[in-house]
């Protein structure tokens, strides 16, 4: 290690540590530990320009231990990247960008939000799958506008995760060679050796999945530099670099001890560890200039870098115009001329006839895709349920693209992880399918998806105790109200064929992730002669509906101001649409409201919601049959379902359930308070 | 494999094939490939009673792939449990024994609810535990009350999910020799052969967890008693049988797809399944005389074991009569006199001085884990933070148990699977620990404790934007929404010292798992001169406030009405207290309700819930920094979060998120809708 290196090493572990000190708050250890092998590989290996964070072509590196985001923060700032050292001097305070786990759109060079362990190491398969999803697409003989590396440095801690083994498995089976990860096995946990806890052989567990697995010590660069060519070397499999390291690296008392992960070195220990490493006790955020101008060079080797790959784009665009304006579609993420077109075809041909509206949802994928061309994606291993294959159109199996589809398999955790890390490469419009009630599998990588607003599509099928004689096990109860509860993503439930065909239609021109949830079971198609909407929206059947969030699906019968209102989404709307009936025959005039998403609904103006909702009609009755947590919002009476579900056929448990016309309309009656005697049918 | 064998094996086969065909739903391939090793297992290693399901040293059987159901039905019919052909017959139907996946609580000897894939490998992860933390408890020399194997069939699906990586790494370290997997490696899944999604070398991951594996084929009866034999004796590593199986074996044109896992063979083929294994086509559910008398016999020897059991329990009585009682506690689930003495003393040391209730948690749990004896648990990787280790009481090493504490490393969602499992088992108290964020990554195994009302304690500490610096990654927003969602569990949020100490009173006298909502940050110990409690419920300071749910801890002024009442919990409760005194300042009679469990409130009388939120103050304000979700049941407007926290010092947060006191006095102000001026403060 030359003299000049190890300026530049010390460099980042003392930027981390008096930024965690000044912050009295945050990991120090972890970037002291691997600063050595972040030093190699940012100057030596990663191709990046720090002029341009968003270079289409660049390597791609996740720090998954985000906890140390202060290694990324140092590397960023030392690049040239847009991170002042006024951020790093504000680390983790209100409105810095250098807050206390990286995060995505906020701090240039910053490619996903980690510090939940195992979501990094997920996202960067994901991200090796676009990387393969676009060379397949675009990449011509002698123009090879895609190519590059995704790097990751990865922490036991990921390791331990589950999702890190459903990650791992999905990359070697899919032969993903140019994902290279570091671990950093720095055998310190945060209750103390990670052998208190883990005794796996992490080496071979990974030459299980299909790995190509290298030891080194950490700190050693000429052994790293070989480790690392290496791994660039091996095509078939990725690969892990296990990097024997040291947590806290300096600190003459912290190093290689638990109290160097999650707290400050203090103010005595920074001065020790300045001591022990040759470092000047002051001032504190020290870059030396031939540090500055060392880091400097990798950012006019980036510049170069790209400069080089603009004049292959150049050349592409030449010899293949047509693709190279598919390439900058993908790129922007716009949607092309017509990618609706077949749209209403299909809500025409399936608007009469009772179907699944997972089924409407698969023909609705089917009649996107092929215009798009960028929809990726596929389930975990519910395929075939979920109906989410992409029909004659091939998959991604080892080692080749031979189409958009992805075998997942029993991995949703992975798969949603995958997903986010796609969306982020940019260049694809990811979807991932599994049942509603697996959601719960995949919870920590939808919300980060929605923290860094990936625009993701979940496909969740089986919603409710529509499912069936699968029982209590595989019917979600709370599933509605606990994804609802997450901020910044969209839910949408739609009740027939034709709210599902726009929800898919929403959901492509939506920010963020969208959960899209579908029934098992055949729905009617539902009348709409009573569909209303204001006079400035256009009539209701030409215009969107779902886009709305929620709408008047039938109101009361000409001339009647509703006496009450029934809400309800999916699969319970059309037995609002009998009750209604029901009420009317017995002088009852009722509105039903069908509200397939509450967040687009509460999006829309004060008047449209008043329209739909008038504060006037106060008896209102929600139906969902779901947990009701939350409608109280729209309705002062609800019928939803507070225990758990049941294994029978589903007819059987809507009955069961109280989820039936009779029920939903004497319910509304006895809300009216008015001693009506319900006919007995309609 | 003998003529009788044959038959046993093949009356599995075809009970499941024809209760899958009369039903119209299930899963007839996993039983009919997988019944020639249950059979073996169940009638020649399997230490049962069926008539006494209940028998504390039984062997545990754990169905993981649980979309296997009729197996384990044909089993338990078949060994003689309560469970009549009759249930056989009405599988998956209302009201029966034989759900679509098995259901502890309903089905005699079905130890754990499974289904959702890998939870039931996790659960028997936790049962193995409770087998040693009982043993190394009460066995003594020659008096081994506590010897028996926790067996699993697994199937892809449980080794694709990340919770298998999780628990097999924990098993493989804590060397539980006594935990033996068969492996139904049928090749196929869902979407087809499983070599679509996945290319791991299984046996070769496992030998890397520390596991003993062994390979062979699954339809050969001498190798599988030998390879189980073998795994019996070899006891300090946990064994995995990769058994290869043929999925629907012997139905014609099934076996060996993907068609025989989840739908019905037909008619037709069931027909020819019948005619190819020599099975009499009529009448279904068929079980010949000599299968009987065959599977009595194991009924018999089950008798016999437990009967010897009762022996030498009886002459362990006698030996160790105070170990006995104890004994006969642990395995009631009751409390122990005085249990609760230590809290009292603890409450008033507490009660005066600004604390975490994390910190009072620690110190409660320390206060009871003597007491009980039973109280068995730790966190994933985060014990020092979540105050949970149990002090000067040693830990569950490697082979050996020292102590009740767990290092259950980087894995939430093992750790709470196993929990489940450890609780299931009987004998044990089991709680588990993780950042409120991190709920989120073991949902899927709390639902199932949920449905199988198992007795888990979780404590969830840093539970909001009170975290602080680690920023919005970790600061949970939507948790308690989505908790509070899942039907059956206990959600409490104490707002202070005492508050916490009750939480831990209420949750140990508590059926069904309950989660412990703590905070990171200190939090002043709340007045109480002003609490009000009905009159015949006995004075605050003396009754029970938490077990009530909600209760009125600061009134308006003696003499005044209450013009509006502030509700909030946890964190939120202290600052509703500062704005009482402001609003009372500018002439306002505000109440203050603490709400720590709406589960708990929402079971209590009309009349308390009355005396505490009367319908005639509708003026109420929510405060609780979370997603307000589902508040509107118990107030017209909310103070909450709806978007992801941020990284800053905590009281920063608190502030720029809305919740001081000012924010909460002007936000009532607002809400009465008079033009009151809020003094400056009080």
């Amino acid at each position: 290690m030359s003299p000049l290196d190890r300026l530049c090493i010390n460099t980042i572990r003392m930027l981390s540590a008096d930024a965690v000190q000044r912050a009295r708050s945050g990991h120090p250890g972890m970037p002291m530990g691997t600063a050595a092998m972040a030093y190699l590989l940012w100057t030596s290996f990663l191709r990046h320009h720090p002029g341009n964070p968003e270079w289409p072509d660049r390597d791609r590196f996740l720090l998954s231990a985000g906890h140390g985001s202060m290694l990324l923060y140092s590397l960023l700032h030392l690049s040239g990247y847009d991170l002042s050292l006024d951020e790093i001097r504000n680390f983790r305070q209100w409105g810095s960008r250098t807050p206390g786990h990286p995060e995505h759109g906020l701090t240039p060079g910053v490619e996903v939000t980690t510090g939940p362990l195992g979501q990094g190491f997920a996202n960067g398969v994901g991200m090796a799958m676009a990387e393969r999803f676009l060379a397949a697409r675009f990449n011509r003989s002698e123009h090879e506008i895609v190519d590059h590396f995704t790097y990751a440095i990865v922490s036991d801690g990921d390791l331990m995760e589950g999702l890190s083994h459903e990650a791992a498995s999905l990359a070697g089976h899919l032969k993903l060679g140019k994902l290279i990860y570091l671990y950093d096995d720095n055998r310190i946990t945060i209750e103390g050796p990670t052998a208190l806890a883990c005794s796996d052989d992490a080496g071979a567990r990974f030459a299980a999945y299909g790995w190509h697995v290298q030891s080194v010590d950490g700190d050693d660069l000429e052994t790293l530099a070989a480790a690392l060519a290496r791994a660039r070397d091996e095509r078939e499999r990725p690969s892990l670099i296990v990097a024997r390291t040291h947590i806290g690296h300096g600190s003459p008392n912290r190093q290689d001890t638990a109290k160097a992960h999650g707290e400050p070195l203090g103010e005595e220990e920074v001065r020790l560890t300045k001591e022990a490493l040759g470092w000047p006790p002051e001032p504190a955020f020290l870059v030396p200039d031939e540090v500055r101008a060392h880091f400097a060079q990798s950012g006019a080797r980036g510049k170069s870098l790209e400069g080089a790959w603009r004049e292959r784009l150049a050349a592409y665009a030449r010899a293949y115009p047509a693709e190279k304006v598919e390439w900058d579609r993908w790129m922007t993420g716009g949607l092309p001329e017509g990618w609706d077109r077949d749209l209403a075809a299909l809500i025409s041909e399936t608007e009469t006839q009772p179907q699944a509206t997972r089924a409407v949802s698969g023909a609705a994928l089917n009649a996107l895709a092929p215009r798009l061309g960028n929809l990726v994606g596929g389930s975990a291993d519910l395929g075939p349920s979920n109906n989410t294959v992409i029909r004659d159109a091939g998959y991604f199996v080892p080692g080749r693209v031979e189409g958009p589809n992805v075998h997942f398999g029993v991995r949703e955790h992975a798969m949603a992880a995958a997903s986010t890390g796609m969306a982020l490469h940019g260049g694809l419009r990811p979807f991932c399918a599994t049942f509603l009630v697996f959601s719960d599998y995949l919870r920590p990588a939808f919300r980060l998806a929605a923290i860094s607003q990936a625009p993701v599509i979940y496909v969740f099928t089986h919603d409710s105790i529509g499912v069936g004689e699968d029982g209590p096990t595989h019917q979600p109860i709370e599933h509605l109200a606990a994804l609802r509860a997450i901020p910044g993503l969209t839910l949408i439930r739609p009740a027939d064929a034709r709210e599902t065909i726009e929800a898919w239609q929403v959901a492509l021109q939506r920010r963020g992730p969208v959960a899209l949830v579908l029934t098992r079971q055949k729905l009617p198609a539902l009348p709409r002669e009573r569909a209303r909407m204001p006079a400035a929206a256009g009539t209701p059947p030409a215009t969107p509906l779902v886009a709305r969030g929620g709408y008047v699906l039938s109101d009361a019968a000409p001339g009647r101001d509703p006496d009450l209102i029934l809400i309800a989404t999916g699969s319970e709307v059309f037995r609002c649409i009998e009750a209604q009936a029901r009420l009317e025959a017995s002088g009852i005039a009722a509105r039903v409201v069908s509200l397939p998403s509450w967040e687009l609904f509460d999006e829309q103006t004060d008047a449209y919601r008043e329209f739909v909702l008038p504060v006037r009609v106060r008896a209102r009755l929600a139906v969902e049959a779901a947990c009701p947590l939350g409608w109280e919002r729209y309705a002062g009476a609800m019928i939803g379902i507070t225990r758990f579900g049941a294994s029978a056929p589903e007819g059987v448990l809507f009955e069961k359930f109280g989820f039936t016309a009779a029920a939903i309309a004497e319910r509304a009656v006895a809300l009216l308070g008015r001693g009506v005697q319900l006919n007995s049918g309609t």
